[in-house]
């Protein structure tokens, strides 16, 4: 049995077009990305994908910007190259300077650090930060 | 041989008390959190990790308050239990509110699971996405 | 000093030819994949890794095609490229369907966003999950 | 500012109550998990969570008993400890037997023994997997 | 059903008892660690855990206390308490010093850190690695 | 927006060709990796780090090579793909031996199974490494 393919909008059902329009109508982009495409091969998963992430990244209690910017150190602690490569894409597009993604790394490669460093120094949690 | 104790100011050596002394007066705190009394065990550890925490959470092209909700981010991604809670505190005083945090674990959660469906799909990176 | 090569059958030394057999044997296959011949570098290693994997995947309690989706969520889980690629291909072999594998991805990603929801939320074990 | 409280039925808001009724309606309990307490926090974040838990952990192609040794996998590998109790009980519940749990212990420990061991012998994808 | 307790000596099978008397002998130690108990649970993978352990941590190319650091780093990056508590104390047994100790941390956050930094800046293999 | 490039040393700034000098002077090579090319991107990103890998990785109480070998397990822990390959050909540099790779990897290995058992049988912490 041989992978199934991505699926294009010329051979999707109408239930993973539908899907596809409104990422495309949401995004204001000519075509979806080839996550979609794929995740489209189950098209129970993509439907349920699209609408948890166009609730969650709407903007609400932190911008747009904001909430690239943690998908993206998220992404980078993961090292997923997929997701780095179109959260970085899409940071920029909602207005990563040049000077915020060094400082989005920069953040996210000293988390990792002092992460290790509080594991392996077996840190007590300060009774301040119970409450 | 047991493990040193953490160092507390009354203990600590010049060069450490030089440490405890600027995180104190640069966070406006009356002590030094747990986690530099147990690196304190290593005072080259001690001043090279607070240097660069100092250096890297400073304001910048990002503000403080984005820049705790990214290491929080990364540090529930990571599973550092001192670590979110220390983070979680500290975005709070910078000002994170029960709003803000609600998206923050949101957009965690949602990245974390995307990381696994692009990699469990096997998505290639789109052209688009390389320059 | 270059990396040394990995071993195919006709170079191979004795003790791993033996591995090589068996694995030839137990899986009903002409050659070997990569991962073998690659550890065969340390013949110690993969004498030892084969016969953990024969042990550990053989029917049990469980059935080879679970335990192949075991293998492949925590493959995903860990972003191991190489890994998610082989163990998609032994699920398939063992009888994943196209639907199966689409369910395998759906938990996979689920669980990994709900485990980053209850480090954030700092949730407690509820005492009737400690008996 | 103090963390808000895990959120009891009896203080819940209707929106909250309604997604309690259904956990409690589906999963024939009588009470929900300290983890929806939590969430409930945000009411948003608890209502998304169970709709997409509710959903992929429905029988389909899989069983839920596959499903749920699937999702202890995946919180073993992450180190979630929360996640790792519950999906122990939940497993239990849906008919893990010792045996079997034993041998999900087993596959989960060798995946992330292998993971490591391709990462590190860098081994390239053998093209017979590519399809 | 309840989770089987720990495996003490005088409760074990012959099988299990020979393994504890192994490790006992191997490590001149009174009784086995709660790790070993725990396992017990499944004797053939407690069998098969120590072998490969006793194995592999036995004195080779490595000496075991060089091991035992590389024990304690992987255990960190993970975030395994019982793993980072039980390998500590393990590399001071084999005579890690304080120093020695404050290295290895710094070591391991060091490469946390810089792991991140590679995957999120993208940083193509040089050809003078690919050799 | 277009990623900036690497930054190769003809079109560095003199505060980016310091760094360079001195990486180029303390490991006595020509060029500088990839790496410190695209970290140099952000030059304050640049110098901290340089500076905290020169003092980390110096000879104190652990020689260079076991340094290396730390920073390769969690590299391969991590699966970071440029890390791994940069980090063997420093490790072969400092005198990693084929034999010692291959008990770097199996070490690793072991690592990362027995971490992920200990999650799993939720093993407590024996009284005797809590000192």
């Amino acid at each position: 049995m041989t992978t199934p393919p991505p699926v294009e909008y010329k051979d999707a059902s109408p239930q993973v077009r539908a899907v596809y329009d409104d990422i495309k109508a949401s995004r204001n982009v000519p075509d979806v990305n080839n996550f979609w495409k794929y995740l489209a091969r189950d098209p129970a998963t993509l439907k349920r994908t699209w609408e948890s992430v166009k609730q969650i990244m709407a903007p609400g209690a932190l911008d747009p910007l904001t909430k690239e910017m943690i998908y993206l150190a998220v992404s980078v602690t993961n090292g997923c190259a997929y997701c780095i490569a179109s959260h970085t894409a899409a940071a920029r597009k909602a207005g990563m300077s040049e000077a915020m993604f060094g400082e989005v790394m920069a953040v996210t490669g000293m988390a990792n650090e002092t992460n290790r460093l509080a594991n392996g120094y077996r840190v007590p949690i300060d009774p301040a930060f119970e409450t």
